[in-house]
């Protein structure tokens, strides 16, 4: 085990009950609130409205900040922490899934920046971790990123296409609302990519170099065994609160800090190359990780093979002769692409349908690693190995 | 899944370069520490001087407060109180174990209390949270009763022989260091007595009235799992790091809130016959807990039977025909008990030679239960149940 650090401070209220306070909860950090969500499901399904009328009975002035679109974009937020600067805002609450917390988050932080600091260059480009920003709060009606009690958020810039990731411990949540309820009328491609992002999170971060850490391995397998038997059953029984609640409860979990202290970070190549791919395409990043995961472990399962017959065994239950550990391997990332196909998603960049050619993926490839930085933690990759995977994934 | 609450903000910094710093975590909080310990168990080891060292370092001036037994008496959390109020010390830094961090907890609370307001008869007895205390510190060097990260404390009245908990989000530490190798020189059987309270934690939020909350029980069997496996490693090879790591991480998460949201409560009858025997008997928690656990399950199985078929089947791979379940029961009990013999720990209070006459056992069931008020959470318990219980463990 590595020597770490586990600070989790976000106060998380969970269940049919917890919408209603988030009026209570908002005005602990002030009597105003920057509102920010997406392009109005929140609106329409009735959400955004009851967040509404608990703020204002709590005495909390509303400032919506509507217009948030999945792979949230910098110019956003940069309107947000002006927005915030010039009305003196307290709090910025996030109605929504991933892309509207991150937007909260980015603005959260871009909002107490020195005059004449460049928020994009600052946190994305030089890694700087600003230990100061406004008060975060956020209202869960996506299970997906976990961003909800992570301290980090994804931000694409549009201008120069690049989509970066930027942390910080002014970026963990105050407070996050996870009311299942809301989760309800989410269609199923989405709840499909949602859960496929839950599970993407957990293996990123299974897949390590570190040799022993069997307490978080162990945590890990029990949570994406969990995810893999409860996510079909959210696309059975949409409206069943069990399976609902559980897959939230899980998307939190999954990418909370807490299942991989010990070791030096997971993976997470996947996510960088899925990262290169929405960004050119704004393919869902559930589905982009659908077709991304298969092909990485084809690629990189030889070099760590054991990791891997442990994953195939404890996760997937392979029961194949140990000693051709190849073809137990081979046969859980089968199982796992038949698990994607289940839940309705693509596991090859053509079921996307997307337009890829030759030059795009060396594009790609490129974007993502250099042979001086490499990326994945339990086998560094440089863009011939990120090629490789994409290829595979065509 | 039921509403909750879920908050932990202690910070834990875990690893061999966390101890040193202890000052200047404990300077965020003011420039004096009551440092609270036991025996001299940590003087003799050589912790207490680098926690000191540590402290002075960053100005942090040290008041000792030595002397904390096993069972932690109010008497001195009351004198630990009065010297805070006297000296305006604002930290109460706990160094060792349970006992410690629980008395450090107590005096953070009892220290801010309004004039006039006892102590015992507020917190113990009529169940208050108060929302303010000192802040709490701890160096944790038994891993054991995962009280640090807990809301909560267990404190003997010695006057009146009770031994009670009480718990209040104000006795949340703000900081807790986790240096495996403190935990190097413990005894064999005090090590053993930390792993069985730690699989305690886990087992009573295990056994729940909660009918579907499927990833805290895979989670739970998770942590069990790896307890049963690390636990004899840990007593073969002491000064063996990867061990002591995984067991001072395992007893924080099991008694971290984490592992039981969404079910209201878990069992925690065991517990609380348990500190009826301690109270009498001052026999070590976890040496209680190997007696009272198996005979709890006993008593108990039989109401609810298919959680313990599940607890048989998954924790303790039990492979029997599952039409038969008392007798698959039974042998994961059976199992339970060899692990605990295996860790050289009682399963029987003939073992712990102790001298429980009849009016003993009636005495102590009466103090844990009565008609109106029973224990437990899967099996709510009466005192002729609990005496029941009590004889099935002689």
């Amino acid at each position: 085990m590595t020597d770490f650090t586990y600070y989790s401070p976000t106060k998380i209220l969970f269940g049919t009950s917890s919408l209603g306070q988030v009026g209570v909860e908002a005005r602990r950090y002030g009597d105003k609130a920057l509102v920010v969500y997406g392009q109005g499901a929140v609106v329409r399904t009735g959400v955004y409205r009851k967040v509404v009328d608990s703020l204002s009975e709590a005495g909390v002035e509303v400032v919506p900040f509507g217009g948030v679109r999945p792979n949230p974009r910098l110019s956003l937020v940069e309107e947000g922490a002006a927005r915030c600067r010039s009305s003196q805002i307290p709090l910025v609450l996030a109605v929504g899934g991933g892309s509207a917390i991150d937007t909260a988050k980015a603005i959260a932080v871009a909002a107490t920046l020195p005059d004449g600091v460049d928020f994009w260059e600052h946190c994305f480009l030089q890694w700087r971790q600003p230990s100061e920003g406004l008060a975060i709060g956020v209202v869960l009606t996506i299970p997906a990123s976990g961003s909800e009690t992570s301290d980090a958020c994804v931000i694409t810039n549009e201008a120069t296409g690049e989509k970066r990731i930027a942390s910080s411990p002014a970026m963990l949540p105050a407070f996050a609302i996870l009311d299942p309820e809301t989760t309800y009328t989410l269609p199923p491609y989405q709840t499909a990519c949602g859960a496929c992002d839950i599970l993407a999170h957990l293996q990123e971060r299974y897949f390590t170099a570190e040799q022993f850490n069997d307490l978080s391995d162990r945590l890990l397998e029990a949570a994406m065994g969990h995810v893999i038997q409860n996510a079909p059953r959210v696309l059975r029984e949409p409206t069943e609160y069990r399976w609902r609640a559980e897959l939230m409860w899980a998307g939190t979990l999954a990418h909370n800090a807490l299942f991989d202290r010990g070791r030096n970070g997971g993976d997470w190549a996947s996510h960088m190359i899925e990262h290169a791919l929405s960004a050119r395409y704004d393919i869902a990043h559930g589905a982009g990780l659908s077709i991304i995961i298969p092909a990485w472990m084809k690629h990189v399962f030889p070099s760590c093979v054991d990791r891997f017959v442990q994953y195939a065994v404890r996760v997937w239950h392979i029961d194949l002769p140990l000693d051709d550990p190849d073809t137990v391997v081979l046969a859980a990332i089968d199982q796992l692409e038949q698990f994607y196909r289940r839940l309705g998603l693509p596991v090859r960049l053509s079921e996307a349908c997307l337009p890829v050619s030759e030059t795009d993926l060396e594009q790609m490839a490129a974007s993502v690693a250099t042979d001086e930085f490499k990326v994945g933690g339990i086998l560094p990759l440089g863009p011939a190995d990120v090629l490789k995977i994409l290829r595979l994934a065509l």
